[in-house]
Parts: structure tokens; sequence; C-alpha cells
């Protein structure tokens, strides 16, 4: 019934060139992200496709051959980021870009990022088939390692540093040997760089990590500001010695002294008002066996707002107490700082007010929001105007193989993506 | 002007057959250690040889080549054991055993394990330079896998379980897998086993890990008991979820569970009188990532005392708290005993007295002390008349790379061994 519905709606609009309420093809939308699971796809029945892997390559050459079936113009720039561009009909106009990142954190889903990246590619084959030609060239970027540093959204924003490129993801890469993997060049990152005015606009769908949408039964986020964040590596220094003969009370366990840091960057991260969040993620002790009291511990820590401030704020009262806590362990703690930096960032007010009357048009009900999660968008927003479409995800879970949105709701954003496009290829110059 | 002594004493000692003073060659044993520890060195000038490991593999083949020279009959067991004998003059004399480890902990040193191993072959290289015959057969015993849970001594007691086979070991090896890469069998453990009487008596050296001998000078540590010890598995399962859109009250973080619980370990093995001691030295968290709330922790325990009872009771109180600390969190928390246990075991009173008597007619000053770590020596007393002689370790480290004991102090215990053997091969039948 919905293919009926469609087929009657394509035939209704096409004289329109570009109606309000043009439709993707949900199901052919799926099948993108269902064939996109495959790159990586385990014994367990779960994905693992984190940035530079293998799987990562291989979704990536894939990405391209389906953008060349399309017959888009193809590239990979040298920050590793995949475009693929459609022509526009008036050589003066600047790209409209849209498109989000198919790397993935170890154990993560099939739809963070994957859905905007796959709404992509289908809004081109909806324009496609429907012979719908826009003024503004088009293009679609799939972002490199969105998920290790928003690293190719960052190098576009012209600000992936020389530091960045050391910092190593799970695959056992770092950043700069992930760019050569992915097909870039490290040496000529400058000329991947967009100055303010190279894009008209640009857009990003993805789903909604917090679960606002799905707890409030609703279809379409709109993404006024994303948080800030910053990632730290913390290293505890005592002595490794052997467990059955060091008494407790000559140790010098890195590993406890780590235990109570977790611990405190919970206890203060809650202790301040607002909305930001301080996480350890990882930990590594060495030796790391059952017999050896630990002699080094290395975690990383996370700290996010909207306000760089409150990110400083909270970061000076840790390493405060964590130096504190060394200190009478009689271990050593030291911070450095990863140059994964991402700063607060406010979307377009004129593309978040489109975004609503598309959506209304749609039929679609919507909420403004921000957004607690980094995302490629939050660098463009830097060198463009700049929107974010949110889907909801259920229960609000992400970076989890639990994590899920229905085809209906990636169709909605996905439709609400496609009209905004066509709106601000009316309206922009 | 060492060499000339011995050669004097050569001379005057062989009419005697075993004299007390007999003396083993300080250098020779000491380019044991130094050749031994080529086997697994790394760039950094440090060596590693887990059990089970390729270096781990070609130490063993230069030990048995080592053995040849020494025109010792030489076999691995169906557990991996490397077994050395120099022939009796008695035919009805059962074998006096000793020996000690080559495998070692993950950046462990060079000395815990070694010095008892390379003693013993430097004793049959004394015995043989001095024509001495015995009338028991010995044997020199290189036992596998002591670090990862006294593998080769636990089958030769005869009770090596079949769970134990399933546990792996930093390698990524299992034990199981790891006697087949020994050159072991094991559908055939149950030939390992040595049936008490079998046995005349056995004795290993060892670096004290304590530091006792070290701080109060002290040349020879006369081992009374064992301390028992058990491990444990324990996991936290909280659910994986994104960093920054998860708030803090609503995440069910396993790291965060699994720092409360290490800091509880320590507290509550505090809270006791005794001298028990409560370590975890190894930690996972998954996905183990600086942006994902950790769904998943994995730590080990380690419990360790004279008394079984003590052990027992700790664990109790360890387990009560970590329920409730899980509790608190919305986490989920197991725990796993791994087949690793070794029961606090006592040596024999006669072989004391000899190791004493030795000591003294050698000059050497001596202590009576307890053995906070677990030994090979622990399940061989199940099964026959055992000592073990402990030599100082500089500020008591070991299981560090810093583990360090002086030729001279080596030199000390290897002639205690010696001659221990000797009186032990006169007065037992």
């Amino acid at each position: 019934m919905k293919k009926i519905r469609l087929i009657f709606l394509g035939i209704l609009m096409l004289p329109l060139v570009a109606p309000a309420q043009l439709k993707v093809d949900q199901d052919r939308l799926e099948q993108l992200i269902f064939d996109l699971a495959k790159f990586g796809l385990q014994d367990n029945g779960e994905t693992e496709r984190v940035a530079f892997s293998d799987a990562d390559i291989a979704a990536r050459e894939w990405v391209i051959e389906e953008m060349k079936k399309m017959n888009l113009e193809t590239k990979i720039d040298f920050a590793g980021n995949i475009i693929g561009t459609r022509k526009g009909t008036d050589a003066n106009m600047k790209p409209i870009a849209f498109g989000s990142h198919i790397d993935r954190v170890p154990n993560g889903g099939n739809y963070d990022g994957c859905v905007g990246a796959m709404a992509a590619l289908e809004v081109m084959l909806s324009l496609n088939e429907k012979n719908i030609s826009t003024r503004h060239p088009l293009e679609v970027i799939i972002f490199s390692n969105e998920e290790g540093g928003v690293m190719g959204s960052r190098a576009m924003a012209g600000h992936l540093g020389k530091n960045a490129l050391s910092v190593v993801n799970s695959t056992g890469f770092s950043m700069g040997e992930g760019i050569i993997r992915l097909g870039g060049d490290t040496t000529k990152l400058k000329q991947v760089q967009r100055m303010p005015g190279e894009i008209a606009a640009f857009l990003e769908l993805h789903i909604e990590q917090g679960g606002i949408l799905d707890r409030e039964n609703l279809d379409i986020g709109i993404v006024e500001g994303i948080v800030g964040l910053k990632w730290w590596n913390v290293t505890f220094t005592g002595f490794a010695n052997h467990a059955g003969t060091t008494p407790m009370n000559l140790r010098q366990d890195a590993l406890l002294t780590a235990a109570k840091f977790i611990v405190a960057v919970n206890e203060l991260t809650n202790s301040m008002d607002g909305k930001q969040v301080g996480t350890v993620g990882r930990i590594k002790a060495f030796p790391g066996a059952p017999n050896v009291i630990p002699g080094k511990v290395v975690t990383s820590l996370e700290i996010r707002d909207l306000s760089s401030e409150v990110i400083t704020n909270l970061f000076d009262k840790i390493r405060q107490k964590g130096e504190e806590i060394a200190k009478a362990a009689n271990v050593g703690i030291s911070f450095e700082l990863l140059d994964t930096t991402a700063d607060p960032a406010l979307t377009d007010i004129a593309i978040q007010q489109q975004i609503a009357k598309t959506s209304a048009k749609l039929g679609l009900s919507i909420k403004k929001m921000q957004s607690g999660a980094g995302h490629d968008a939050q660098d463009i927003a830097l060198i463009a105007p700049t929107g974010m479409i949110f889907v909801p995800s259920k229960d609000g879970i992400s970076h989890s193989p639990k994590e899920f949105t229905t085809a209906e709701d990636m169709a909605n954003g996905t439709n609400v993506l496609l009209n905004t496009i066509l709106e601000l290829d009316k309206k922009l110059n």
C-alpha cells in the first residue's frame, strides 16, 4: 500500500519540480541500511566497523560504487572523506552538502551515522528517479573517522592539527596512518579545507541519541546546538610488584588509585548543576595479571557540555581531586589532552525554521533540542550555515548493538532532509 | 681467586664424596641466568616470556639441550614439565627432585623461578665436574606454566582438573592449548601424577619476594609454609550507551561499579587483622572507547592467606559488598572461581632442619619464614617431603623488570641446595 501511495504521489508531484510532499522510497532506504550493516558482520550477528578497519575500507568502496551507479562525480579527499557530487543547473551556485558517517564505535550499532549516510544516498536516488534537477550542485559527504574524533569534518573545517594525527583508535592505527589507509594524504590536509562561503548550506540527518523523541513519541528533532567535548588520557604510575608478598600497606597500586579517580569523576560531575557529562570509558592496567599489583594504568576521560567554561571548570576540579587521590597513594598522575576537542556549535536559525516548516508540511511532529553527542555538523557549522535533523532511536540507545530506528522514522527524516534541500535550493543564492 | 679456591676445595673434598663445604661455580651460574634472559628479550632491553609464548618454547628447548650436554636423561611429561634425570647408584632409591620454573609473569623479571631453575642445572654441572655420584637418582624439574596457576606442579600432584584447562593466560592460549604447544598431552594428564613415596624429597630454591632477607641483611630464608590463594573473575554487566547523550542519572556504568568494587576489595582486606592480601590486577572494559559508557567490565580478584578459612571469610565479605554496590548501581555482578586454587602448604620439618644445618656449615645467616607467594613446591608438598630455600631479592621487588638478586646470593642459595641434596642422599632411604 505504501508503494502504491508513493507512485501516486510521484505522479502528482513531478510537474511541480520540488513539491513539499515529495517522498523517498522507504523500503529502498531500509535496504541500504541492511546492505551497509553487512560490512564488518561478525559470527555473533553483530557488526564491527571501526574507522580504518578492513570492514570500514570495504564499506567505503561499496558506497563509492553505489554513488557511481547514481552518476555522482565521486572522489576521496585528502582527509579520507568520500564526496559524491550531482551537478546543479546554475554554474554560479555553491554546493548544498549533506551526509554523515559510516564508521562506528567498537561494539556499536547499525544506525548511528549510517542513517544519515544512507539517507543522503536515498535523496540522490529519489531525485534521479524523479528527474528533479537543482540550481545548486548537491554533495553527499561521507565523513571519515567520525567516532575517533570527527576527523574528516575537522579537516574540512580546517582545524585538524598535526597532533591529532598521532591519536590511535581501537584498530591500533593512528589517524595519520588511517588517513593513508583510506586513500588520503596527510601532507595535503590543508587542501581539504573549505572556506566560509564555499558551501551554501550543510544538513545532517542523525538518530537522536538522548531518547527524548522516542520517550515523547515525536517524529523529528530540530537541533539548535551541539555540545562541545574534550578528551584526555590519564596515566597513573605506581609500582608493579608481587601480589602475594607485598603487604597491603606497602603497595603503590595504580589500579586502586585509578578506581578512586573514576569514582571521583562521577561524583564531581554530579556535584555541579547543569547537564554536563563526565565519562571514563577506556582503561588499561599494566602488566594486567591477577597476581601482579598494577604498576601503571591509563584511562580515558571525556567531558561534554554546551559551555566551554563548564568543561574547563569541571576538568579543573577533576584534576585537583585526582592529584589529591594520587598523592595520598604515593602514585603519580598525569593528564594529556587529546587533540579530539570539539567546541560547542550552534546551527543556522533560518535552516532550523525551514526544517520546521518542511516537517509541518509533511505532517510530522517536531521538537527543538540540543545534541549531547558530537557530530560532523558541529565542525561544518564553523564554515557553513548548518542544520541537523534528528529521528528517534528506540529507548535512546546508541553506541550499542541494540541501537534501533524504525524504517518509518528513517523515511520521515529523509523526507524532511530531501524537501529541506529542495526548499533551500530555491531560496539560497 | 674464587676459581683457585674451588679447585683447591675440589681436590680436598673429592675423597669425602659429599662434603658440606662443596661450592658451585658462581660465574657459571650467573652466566646461565644471563643466557636464559635472552629468550624473549625485547627492544627495550626487558624480557617477556609468559608460559606458552614462542619465547617460553625457545627457552625450554635451550634448557633441554643444556640438560643433554650434562648427560641427563631428559623428557617432557604430558603436562609439559621438563624432567632431567641423573642416575643414582642404588636401584632401590626413589629420586630426590629439585627445580623451579622459567616462565614469567607479563612484564616480569629475570630471577623469579629462573634462579631455582638455573641453580638446579648448576647443581648437576657441579656434581658432574666433581665426579660425585649419589645413591638416589637426581631429577631436575622445570615446571610448566607456574605463573598462570602452577600448572605443571598441580598436574604432578594429581589435582589439575579439567576446568583448569580452559583458563587463558595473557598469550591468549588456554592451559589446554598451552600444554599441547609445550609438547604435552591433555588426555594423558593422569599419567603425570606422582604418588606419595615416588619422590624421596623435593627442594626448590627461589628468590624471597617479600623483601625481608634484603631488609634484614640475611643470606638464606627457610620456608616453613606457603600461603594458599584463590582467583576469581568478577564480571560487571551494565549497559553500553553513548557517553554524550546519556544523562549521568540514567547510566548503568559497569566501569564505575567496578571502580567502587576495587576500592571495596582494598578496604575490606585492610579491615581484617592478619596478613591476608587481596588484589585486583587485571581489568577489561567493553567496548572500551572514551565516548561509550562501558556496558561490561571483567576484573580479576585474588586473595591469599596461610589459612583457607581467612580466604573464604574475606571472599564472603567482598562478595556481599560487591553485590550491594552493584545493586545500588543497577548493574549485574557475578563471581567465577577460577581453577587456579592453591591450598596453604607446610614444608617438611626434617628438611627445614637439614637446610638450617647446611647453611650453618656454609657460614650463612638464616631466617625461618613463610612464603606469601605461591610456588611449585606448594603442590609437590602434597606428595613428597618438601623444602624451600629463599635467597634475597633487592628491595623485595619481584614480578617486575627491576627484580634483582646478586650472583653471590644466588651462589649461596645454590650451595645450600647442593649440600642439602647430598646430605639428604646420605640420610634418606
